[in-house]
């Protein structure tokens, strides 16, 4: 339980996104870890830093491994992070045995940044095809409504007339772009991490760029040339690209909120929110609900461009603020996404009267 | 379940702020709408505006009321807002014979704003507490410490020398401040919300503003002359607080991660955070995550004031951006308190080399 | 020259504030500056630190200092700051033989910390004076056409009617609470900077704190135990109060640009801003600009609660943040209450056809 | 005279980049402006929507056209922006026998965004200059430099070992990646503006997209499929580019204001800052301006954002929210990228000891 919104039962269904907020879980996290440890073992064996059999052997019990979650978060408490008491936890679990083959050359940023890219890469599919399904929708509705009139309005004003498809293409265009611009910048995210304690891949035994290599393939990551610890252009990129898309729906729902004014009544939306106490009002709530995650969204930007001041190897204050603002952007883009389908969803009508 | 890192089981004991999240609980939301609606028929009976007798059913049926969560939930994705679920729900449990005894001439925003500044009273409570407690841990400090000798460093360098008191002492003034603008703002925040559909207290047969000054009495608030729904000064003048408690902390959160550096040595903390890779490192975590509270504080401020800009006599848009920021920033603030007590509590020694 | 619109000359009318601007000027610094060291030899002299003699020579040799700002500025991008060269230059007009009189126990941060609240505390004169003003005329509006029908909007829908009144008292509260909290944070802004290098008032022949107590009655200003280098809570809370105003005031743009829709029709206003294409339109431009305004120091807000986070005895970054934002904050406040005025000024007629 | 730190004479050679002021002056919007009425006339011409010979004369009547900037600013308080005057005032100038040729199908957006772009474009080739500049003094460095060893630093603490090399190619790299960005995203930003009223190019005569791609011709444009009056998605990507830059080199400053503490003594700097105060002082003044910078662009980055809020065929508040904000950005930028080169220079050894 938090104090967010977002965990209010009486409001979450407006604000959570279930699917990504598993993606941000610590279900999900923990699975990546293990996922990592395996990885790095595998590497390990594979350059010859562990021995064969050992190595099988950990590879084995890292796949059993079902950490105290609870005591891991206890942990960070005190190290900041779950890692430590993570790696802790497995290396109990694998036996003073095997030990030595697990966790040899990662360090937590290794383990959590890629966790963190995994997710992106999920959530750029899923929004991927939410974008798609926006777009769509917004076709759709061009083909059936895009010929009636609309009066142009600038500066609030009405201007001179033109089409619903006029305004549509306005709706629909920055989505395509935002589409091409996530095809660019994936590439510049999706970037394993692997560096080690200050980033130099300094593994006993040597070989620390092959094992980045076999680690990125498993993962289907991209192997950057070293460990990108403290450069965090990728992820402030990728953040601003959330914000792109959340300040484009925002246009969307603002719009809407103007033209379902009555006097101006240049849309009809079923299903709008009731009041308390004027059951004659319908509400339009989703698009009100775009207009308050853009504002959000343009926000927590901020915070992520100032963390990218992300001093010497490793900041914990850059690395935690980007640790609270990210997640939160992601979740506000992916539901809003599912509400701006759900909107045009609910257009009946669209037309200057 | 949320995306949010108060939610990540790995990460929550960092993060999340157990009293405050409470504070902003669906349950403690439930309680307080369901006190409101029973204030609101009582003032309604003193006000002869329902009869005695059909009110004290109704008063007597308010406080047995269980709602269903979850669909008061549900239909905030509909209705935006909890209230109209909630009072179908109320209305239906107490019976078609008392319904018209109850919700008669509030609005959901009377309801949610009157539950928030209550909320906001509980979280001045226990902020003063623990703000109070800083200080007196400080004060402490200084005794034992305060006359060791320090560098003064500005601009980052080695300056003059100076007393652990004279650090001390900038730590220590801003929060003694703080208490005072509490006490000042206050009065300013702690106002019953009761307005109807559009503010005006317009209540079949009269009264409205008796009704008001029963209902603030009812719950010991301040009666405003007028509802203050669109009116979000106070609101936002509070976030400014928080994010001034959580600069000043961290300062001091700085400043710690400065001195504990290698080389400049000023600082001996106990129960530093661990490595994954180094265990000869002692991090300064709770310093470090002072830091990134405070400017965490410092980004979603921008969005409460965004939320000033609150349009006609209500704002889908605006409120929302408020219930998005104002939880967020309590939190990291209730926090922020709790971490800042501890890291004083782990200060062993402090001075100069 | 600078890129920022308030220096475009093909828009500045619209954005700068000649007054403000004035106040944060480079002659308004270099007076204060040479006021600053009149007050602080003068008081050097009184406490015994500088010989009457020398002294009374020295007061007369600073009168007439003309600096060259020039080479004031240019030294800025050397050492940060133009005190520095400032007092090279001084002492070099009063002299070899009175130049010990002279900047003795002061820093550069109490020139100019000094300088900032004195123009703070013309702001708040400044300020004060305009919103009383925008109170009156809105008072006047209301005695005029306050009983007007209009339509009560929630969630930008039509809800049920009130009066002009009622929406008018909900942009006139707000600026009078303004007004209050002004009286209340003003003594905590309006104070002396006296530290010397590391704030410790430290002067050769001692006396510091009746040194900064004749300072501090020279400017009419308050006087702190100890110099508020680092402890920079009044200026944030100042830059909060001037967003708080300009976030009144963009409410009560953003009504008017939505009450000046055709269809809504609920105000008329004169002296609308013409298109170049559409001859017809008589655009909102001013009440458009509160808005713009509104959200531009919301933003800014932001950047003086980061520089909240001022380590040690002086931070060269958190400073200059707060020098870059507060003056931006401070003109568009200023620019708000002149175009508010001018706005209210431009109503005809208010009220719901 | 604005009240920003720019434009104080005190202190603006250390904020000011006299190139980029340049390319966002009256001056250049108003040579952009006449340009583009070159443009547009000729284009009316070609598509034989204007007389040939009335406008030929037209066109060398334009050449000649020397506007009133004065009246043209006074004029903005008016209409909110400058174009409507400067038209008056060349319809004026050409007389009525050729104003028929003039500004026809065009509207203020057209010429204000097209100047707009044209000054990114010469910005963008500025910037790369300079990071080009940048990253080569970089590569010097690394090669006169790069295998001294160096402290690796972690969470503020000693770690592990690296190199110069290793440290510096954390400041190299993202600059790399930043001109790639750049490349990608230019041709999104470099686009035509050509819509007219309501962005239909609905010009008397037709062939509105002829006419627009000979404009873009004539500037050397990307011609979009239609008028981007309301989609700002190209402009807030631009502007969340700047502040990857300045986050960048905000690392770098970061980086080197706590190599520079004595007690780490990792990097010794020519001509750093004096004190008014400490003649022994060597205060890292560039290396604190730029993360200042980081942080003021980083503030200002989500107002672009909230821009993207642009309701309807034309917003007044949202467009007015980025004029504000995007030339302080570009100046902050450019400024920074100086500096960044200056204080480079200014490194005269960097090591551990």
């Amino acid at each position: 339980m938090s104090a967010s919104i977002t965990d209010n039962a009486c409001f979450s269904p407006l604000f959570a996104d279930a699917e990504v907020a598993k993606m941000f879980s610590s279900d999900t996290l923990i699975d990546r870890m293990i996922d990592y440890e395996f990885a790095l073992t595998s590497a390990l064996i594979k350059a010859g830093s562990v021995d064969t059999k050992l190595g099988a052997s950990a590879l084995t019990a890292i796949r059993t491994f079902k950490p105290d979650i609870a005591a891991i978060g206890q942990a960070s408490l005190v190290d900041g992070l779950p890692v430590p008491e993570f790696v802790r936890q497995l290396k109990a679990h694998v036996g003073p045995g095997l030990a030595s083959a697990v966790h040899v050359g990662g360090t937590s940023q290794d383990l959590l940044d890629t966790a963190l890219v995994l997710t992106l890469r999920d959530l750029s599919e899923e929004l991927s095809k939410r974008i798609t399904g926006i777009i769509d929708r917004l076709q759709v509705l061009d083909k059936a409504q895009g010929s009636q009139p609309l009066m142009g309005r600038t500066r609030m004003q009405a201007a001179l007339p033109i089409t619903v498809s006029d305004r549509l293409v306005t709706w629909t265009d920055p989505l395509k772009r935002h589409l091409d611009r996530l095809a660019e910048l994936r590439p510049r995210v999706e970037q394993l991490q692997f560096g080690g304690p200050v980033g130099l891949r300094d593994i006993p035994g040597g070989h620390g760029d092959e094992i980045a290599s076999d680690i990125a393939r498993y993962f289907g990551l991209n192997c950057p040339e070293r460990a990108w610890h403290t450069m965090r252009d990728g992820v402030a990129e990728y953040a601003g690209w959330l914000s792109l898309v959340t300040g484009s729906l925002g246009k969307i729902g603002q719009d809407i909120c103007l033209m379902a004014q009555q006097g101006i009544d240049e849309i009809s939306l079923s299903g709008g929110g009731t009041s308390s106490a004027m059951p004659h009002k319908q509400n339009p709530i989703l698009a009100e609900t775009l207009v308050a995650f853009a504002r959000f969204n343009a926000v927590q930007l901020s915070g992520m461009h100032h963390a990218l001041v992300h001093e010497q190897e490793r900041s914990g204050t850059a690395w935690t603020l980007e640790m609270m603002c990210l997640p939160l952007m992601a979740e506000t883009t992916g539901k809003a996404t599912a509400i701006a389908s759900q909107l045009i969803d609910q257009i009946e009508q669209i037309a200057s009267p």
